[in-house]
């Protein structure tokens, strides 16, 4: 740990934003990181106001990004990486303008509001030597990964089904006609490019994936849009046929009552099942068939492996949703310092993949419901 | 209660048989009924030990159900109504015999392994003046009831969608293969018509109709067999479109370790969400939009209504399955009776209904997964 | 199953009881008893009325249990065995006039309402070949005889704590003062002899004993009546010193809001511990160390034993309170047939060992929480 | 959040140290603290590695608590406050050095190993211009803070009844004999001063009495020491009595296999009952009497108050022990900055009533479980 800190920028996620503080906050937990420029906001006022609240120096608190990779990649303190947090329609031009200056990018999820988009993005990646992260933050859970590592290792025997589900009820009223601001930008197809599927039914998409390491051949969408006037879609059903034979279903909802953020994770296979839930994230049980259902805890009694990496707390501490986030954020100091390889972390690829998944379901809900491959 | 007991007879449950008996306990519950003859079995030897088993007297343990209808409904202490616990192939003759005899019909699900069977069983109700009552058991929960009244009453606001499931794992490995009983006659399509489906799904199918009054317009499935050599379906996920716009998933499974008996039921409309899971009946969370969620109990604080009928003891002493099954053949005795009209019983409606589904989602399946309206 | 069902009577649980009823069901549950006679109650009306509810014949609806013990030990087709479910005061004639004509009683917890009363029935069942069980229903619940299993083969190592409750929230306010009949007599001193203690704190006592195999050599207790006017105690706190050097903890609480039959008991040794709720009766924990936590269901996976034992359908469709009440039933059925040697059945001892814990922490509170030895 | 981040030094926490890297991290998440000096150990070597690893400065990686004292106090950029993350029996020294320095403490809980330090203490306190915070780290969850705000409220009625219990099972066999550091000290009676009491009976008390606001006026405890040649306790059995008549029961232990951190409390009054657990801390039970029981949520519906207040997302995001722990450091820059009267702080007082606490139980168990006043 005796490491500099790596210098750390962020576009988007000035006053009265939510995700940025989120990667604000998991950027420092391990104390890997430290916020030192911005580009909060384009209007240069609050930019500099932002800027001050998080103690970036005036002459860093930039109002336009493109300025602000052209000024960073030119200093010799310059941010080793920028973090991407702006509404999805916002993510390309600036991943594209840092990438290009050699400036590593942490970008939220999912990659775009539209293909062409994550395509110019996923074109910049390959085209530059900095490093590119997506934060399905949900991978850097411990019990996810630990998950992870016993279906790769076969304790499951072969996998037969998924049942995934993210469920939420914030916006089960139209309360982006009421002045909700996160609602505002999340329905606004051009911003969001999706509702229920990109802003959770991605992160369900990508865990699953990220998990079981099945990749869909065919999907099935039936799309909805339960709130009054809304512009996407608010509830998504889905169904999967996974290379190999391997079936599942997947239901992404923000209309559904109860729900806070509901993100389940279910895998069977010819051995055993996993089931997993987000809302308790400490606990998972493992059902070998024949056998009583264990409880796993992170980092508890009978385990090691993911479920005791990347955790700072013994079991029974719980640890959360920031520290899932943190997860990534230390995952990818390492990366760019290359002392982790990056295979558990997110990348250009989970981003496509993700675009895919968004573009299959529009298409197949469009169709009235059919059957889309790849 | 100081009504006399109704006489039962039985056609199947002969020894070795799972169902059957659990008829009987359900029948003996409440007190309402006394089982006093029976076809047990096609063999004599092995219908007479079966019924003596059972104490029913010699000549009322008849090998013949045509012969025990004729010889029933000849005399004056003949059954008020049969039970037929057989597989479901051998529901509609002995269905039909008692019908026809006048004798009242209790009958287990589906209602048939076939189409053409349940439509004559149909028929024969129509032409009867004997009632039908079908064991979709599930909805003798007293929270399933008071679900059913909640939604009625409008406590969720217009409904938006329905998540259904049924999970086992009994039908992991192809056990049928290995001797098991109880699993070859329901891995058989002759037999049983159709697997997970037939066995578990209806359950589902029913319980979801009867709570939230939904009707489909359409479906689509996609059926597997993963056991191997399996000659009926093991799994099946159903995407449903509901009259009024409703959505709805189910998924039926029997090779999901982990997963003992795991119907659950959640539903969602504009004002709250319910949530129920078979397994721990005694408990529903309620959660109106807005507002912290209820645990609401059998009996229990604050309920009246279905949740505190039929019941036997005060909350907090859990009842299960057995009760759940007793409040049908209750209830069915008060039909018989006059004393209730039957609106909570299944029936022959519920019974074709129950055959649309299985047979609207084996044509999808077929199909490639098409959607399939009514 | 072919042996005669046995012949049952009952002295209590006429109209407007409670406990009576839930023995009738317990009886009736495996078909291995009829009840036949009783004496329902004092008043010769109405225990005719309450006959007549329940299909005992006229001549055997007695109004007093004195001729009714005479009546049946003449009569060829005497009662087998005898319920007395009557308020513990009067437990004690009616149970000595039963043993006294040589006719089995099975009789409701606690034993008695005074140690006096308690040892006259202890006399009478010395001198008597009838069989004796006192109905600690819980104790018939599959996953807490496997846990006595597990643990007199050492399963948890040698036990050091025993942390058990039973909570309940139905006298949190008197009741008893507004008509409540089950809470009238429950809270009179003279009718029930303890409060909680008695009503519940026994069953706890008598469970933990059951299980755990262990004795205690000290107890000391803070008895407290929190409801305005009350008699008997409401809340108990004991501490427990077992013999072999284990030591333990007993809540038994009417008074604890949210908590409607709150019987949960913990058990820990060097090796493993126990965990089980009354509530959802059908799954237990079994924590051993350093391992991973089991999920134990009634009959489940990887399980035979007790927790199989005494099922009446397969793990997944929940058992409850009546199914391990009609254990107790049925165990006495087979005790009296000869077939059974009751060693699982909670007896004279069991009783008298209630009445030395309910005695004891009397004196332990009335001496303002002393020790007290056995 | 303008304000500039307070500089804050660590005395403890070197390498191999466990509790220190949670003050760290807890000092970081809402960015308030920068670490800047520390006496991380008393090996100057160490020291200064230690230092390294964390990013301070050389001339700032003391090896001697009263030298850092010094000099932080003569320097312009001075530490704001110091973390005091030793062993207990190390708190007192540097606590009063820094007091007396005019620096602010934030010391490691318990307050002291023994009675007279924890008084030396409370002596610097008093003298001091300084603030003190004992870090109680559960008090800094959010929906104790809610359960607080409706206990004061009056929600629950009178209070009559308090259960808390705080299980572990890494002691459960004496692992201190085999090398395990944080096992060795905290076995140690003269650094530890107490063993499950002090460690975590402590939390479970203070937790409590902060929830609560209930003040014993007696208490009874009997102790144990279960490890195989264990000095300290390892398990206590506690009876409470509180001013007002409340009653509780508390039980701390470490030798409870399948207990990772099982801090739980449930508070019952007149009116209705809370039931919260530490290891799934965003959720709280709430049963107003006669009504359906409630889940409150940390954030959630129908909740503002304490459980709305720091927290840093939304419902449904899990927050856990490491937030829960920050929130006393951010309260504590708060409390240094004048803009939080620190009302929900842990301080001396609070320390000193746990040094009661722990006194108090080990004279009534040394007596043989006595009831021991203030």
């Amino acid at each position: 740990m005796a490491e500099r800190r790596l210098r750390l920028g962020m576009v988007g996620g000035g006053r009265g934003a939510f995700i940025g503080a989120v990667h604000r906050i998991a950027s420092r937990i391990d104390d890997r990181w430290e916020l030192v420029a911005g580009a909060l906001s384009s209007d240069p006022e609050r930019a500099r106001a932002s800027g001050a609240d998080l103690g970036i120096a005036p002459d860093r608190a930039y109002s336009d990004f493109r300025e602000m990779a052209r000024a960073e990649a030119g200093r010799e303190d310059g941010i080793d990486a920028v973090s991407i947090v702006t509404p999805n329609h916002m993510h390309a031009d600036p991943a594209i303008a840092f990438l290009e200056a050699g400036i590593h990018v942490i970008c939220d999820k999912p990659l775009a509001a539209a293909p062409e988009q994550a395509q110019r993005i996923a074109d910049a990646v390959k085209a530059s030597r900095a490093r590119f992260v997506l934060t399905h933050n949900y991978t850097g859970y411990p019990l996810m990964r630990q998950a992870r590592e016993m279906i790769a290792a076969g304790d499951l025997g072969e996998l037969r089904l998924v049942q995934a589900e993210y469920a939420q009820d914030w916006l089960t009223e139209s309360v982006e006609a009421t002045g909700n601001k996160q609602a505002a930008w999340r329905t606004d197809p051009t911003q969001a490019g999706a509702g229920a599927l990109g802003d959770i039914g991605t992160h369900a998409f990508n865990l699953l994936s990220f998990v079981s390491g099945l990749r869909p051949e065919a999907l099935l969408a039936d799309l909805q849009s339960f709130g009054a006037g809304r512009l996407v879609d608010d509830n998504a059903h889905v169904l999967l046929r996974f290379q190999g034979g391997a079936r599942g279903m997947l239901w992404a909802s923000q209309v559904a009552p109860g729900n806070e953020n509901g993100l389940r994770l279910r895998i069977y296979g010819t051995k055993a099942g996993i089931e997993w839930g987000q809302e308790n994230p400490n606990v998972m049980t493992f059902a070998p068939l024949g056998e009583p259902k264990r409880i796993l805890t992170r980092g508890g009694a009978g385990l090691g492996g993911g479920s005791s990496q990347s955790t700072r707390v013994p079991p029974g501490h719980p640890e959360g949703y920031l520290e899932a986030f943190a997860t990534i954020y230390t995952d990818a100091a390492d990366l760019i310092l290359g002392t982790n390889d990056g295979a558990l972390l997110p990348n250009i690829d989970s981003g496509l993949e993700g675009m895919w998944f968004i573009n299959a379901c529009q298409r197949s809900s469009q169709a009235g419901g059919e059957w889309v491959g790849r």
